[in-house]
């Protein structure tokens, strides 16, 4: 029986969870692949706290290096978290010819680049199953799976705090704000939340997704970022009476040979399978030439869910198995389309004043940016002087939206901001 | 760059579709995974048909075991079908040290230990993604992503030809005849379409999945095995009033260490993602002790789905990862359990005659049965003089419910056929 060792960088929640999986499951992991999983050496700043798994005191140490340099650990597990000393200790453990398994998607998402290059210089793999979607093995589903298909399209629900707050709105009527808090009281959500709510770490995913599918680092900088900060709960009631429900959604498709990506809240039609992921649940819809459509789903965080992923990888690593890089930088970069290109149907909600010229103004705008209006809902009750308006718009380019929703916005006749949403048909 | 020359068994629908998806993305996987596929032969009865793919006529052949002998050929398709010549083929290219790629399921569940223990003799990868559910890459999640967990449970559509008849008998109002007619005019369904309908089809399937997730063949013989052949529009009306859809399920569970496994049309909760699975889909609901809950779902056959998964295999196999068979041969048979040990509710929906003790009678036998009722729904709509009454009943032995059914049957207030199918509420 092989065994192989593993040192792990950083025994939070994620860390000790993979010691519990270890513990619980290494001999049936052993039985299945023939390898054995221990646990060699453990690093982090606080080796005192009790984080509720039983290990050998001797293999916990304050120094990272050591266990990187350590001649009898097989491979190294980053769960540090963040870009600076995680990014120096994975570039160190490829350097020193280890394999390295992490859940760090901003790490990958920011500086995927430079990882993939020293990993395959050192000829190392680096395994990051547990970046995307924690438990679900969608990664390895694109990399092996589906490995004789061009990826046309993928929406991904990857934020299980936004998806949480998103689901408890719709059930309980509630505004974002109150499910915020509570969600933070009930550890669901972080304080601060910006990273979640403000979809940076939905987008993190979607770029390690995307160089996945088609062979190149995406930078973050060339796609729409928009969070669910301050919904309105109006908006999940109106979307619902008009068959949609909202999500926080990562799009990313195939369009003649460019990339185009958004990370937006987006109307989601109720009888697609993606409107019936709730909860703290992820999943990944994937469309691929040769398969057709694909769904994956499970907890897309946690300290077991992506323990489970991480466990995964570090089996396969010391199998000497995958982990390659090299189809991560076959190109320089991607084309990407911009809001220039891409081409996107609309929710709108304005306030409008009660007279009679208000919606003729609001469809003039739309009218000289060349956004068709498919139909329009008038709330009967009045709130006060002002009336919700919701237009349903046909498929215009992304720049005239924000052209007409500045001029929009402007209006006498317009109370309040307008709200923009995109409508995802799946098309 | 890495070639590896692939010999083909079987040039029917999913050889062309194999074939199809080489052709087209043949580079892409090369880039992806540093080998190129390439069509090496292709051995069929019939070498003249167009099957709508562009081959050179010289890499065709009727003679299948000039391809396995062939030394070019490096990897084995068996495409054939059936248990009898494919076994064959499978075997002997196993004995060459050739490893195979198969989609075939009933030669999984019917002769999987033997095909196994030759693979692990020979030391030859064996590989079936394709024979589960389609394109999706569960059978892989399975083995990889999910190896450091004990899988508790797995819920599987596995039949589309089912999940279109009862997609099609829910939307349209149709019964189950009149679909199944429609089904096999559109080429949905085979002729005679015995194996799918009766549920064989699925078992075969789940043999194969409790064989990844247990560590050894189960036997056909040790479960139940029901399809949905005659099923009555008016169970799934009744079903989704009482908020239930109707799936042909494959429940594969691990209940203090046994296997339970059952093969029937079910009542799957309106609200679980299973119930939202439709038409021709597949999906697989799978629950392990770190992961949670985990769901696939995709295209679970056909001619590119099922290529899709082929070409995974071939690729792998082609790397010299994966398909070992030892794990699968783990346990000499694992403990089942059977009819006296399996807990389900169920759906029982009797023609009774319109008299006041009728359903007095009916109460008393489940009583005796030690069977006690959830719930009745009488319709108010007499046929004649009968009145569909539906009980859901709580837990009780399989057993008891298969006597119970004996007794209620022979009541002279029964009329015609009582009708029985588990409630799943996946607990």
């Amino acid at each position: 029986m092989k065994e192989v060792k593993i040192g792990i960088l950083g025994f939070g929640t994620v860390g000790a969870g993979v010691v519990e999986g270890i513990l619980k499951n290494g001999e049936l992991m052993a039985k299945r692949s023939g390898i054995l999983p221990i646990i060699g050496k453990i690093a982090d700043l606080d080796i005192e706290s009790d984080r509720g798994v039983a290990v050998d005191p001797s293999v916990l140490t304050t120094d990272a290096l050591s266990v990187i340099n350590d001649p009898e650990i097989d491979v190294i597990v980053e769960l540090i978290g963040g870009v600076t000393i995680a990014k120096q200790f994975v570039l160190k453990a490829l350097e020193a010819g280890k394999p390295v398994v992490t859940a760090n998607k901003a790490l990958l998402a920011e500086a995927g680049r430079e990882l993939f290059e020293a990993s395959v210089k050192s000829g190392a793999g680096l395994y990051f199953e547990a970046s995307v979607a924690g438990g679900i093995p969608v990664l390895r589903a694109l990399r092996d799976g589906l490995v004789g298909n061009q990826i046309q399209s993928m929406y991904g629900i990857l934020n299980g705090t936004c998806n949480y707050i998103l689901t408890r709105m719709e059930r309980e009527g509630l505004d974002f704000d109150v499910v915020l808090a509570d969600a933070q009281k009930l550890g669901y959500a972080e304080t601060p939340p910006d990273l979640d709510i403000d979809g940076i770490d939905t987008a993190h995913k979607a770029v390690v997704l995307a160089s996945l599918a088609y062979g190149a680092p995406v930078s973050m900088e060339a796609f729409t970022i928009d969070g669910i900060r301050g919904l309105s709960h109006r908006e999940i009631e109106y979307a619902d009476e008009l068959g949609y429900r909202i999500k926080l959604l990562a799009v990313i498709r195939n369009v003649d040979g460019a990339v185009e990506m958004r990370v937006e809240p987006s109307l989601v039609p109720k009888n697609h399978l993606l409107a019936s992921v709730n909860d703290s649940f992820n999943a990944v819809f994937v469309e691929g030439d040769v398969v057709g459509e694909t769904l994956c789903y499970g907890r897309g965080a946690g300290r077991l869910p992506t323990a489970s992923a991480v466990i995964g990888d570090i089996m396969e690593a010391a199998a000497g198995k995958g982990g390659s890089c090299s189809w991560l930088l076959q190109n320089a970069s991607l084309p990407v389309r911009g809001a220039n290109d891409i081409s996107i149907r609309c929710y709108l909600r304005l306030s409008l004043k009660d007279q009679p010229d208000a919606i003729a103004q609001v469809a003039h705008v739309l009218g000289k940016n060349h956004i068709s209006i498919g139909a329009v809902m008038q709330k009967e009750q009045n709130e006060g002087e002002q009336v919700p308006v919701v237009f349903l718009t046909h498929k215009a380019l992304e720049k005239n939206f924000a052209a007409a929703m500045e001029e929009i916005a402007a209006l006498n006749v317009v109370d309040g901001k307008p709200v923009r949403m995109a409508i995802e048909d799946f098309e």
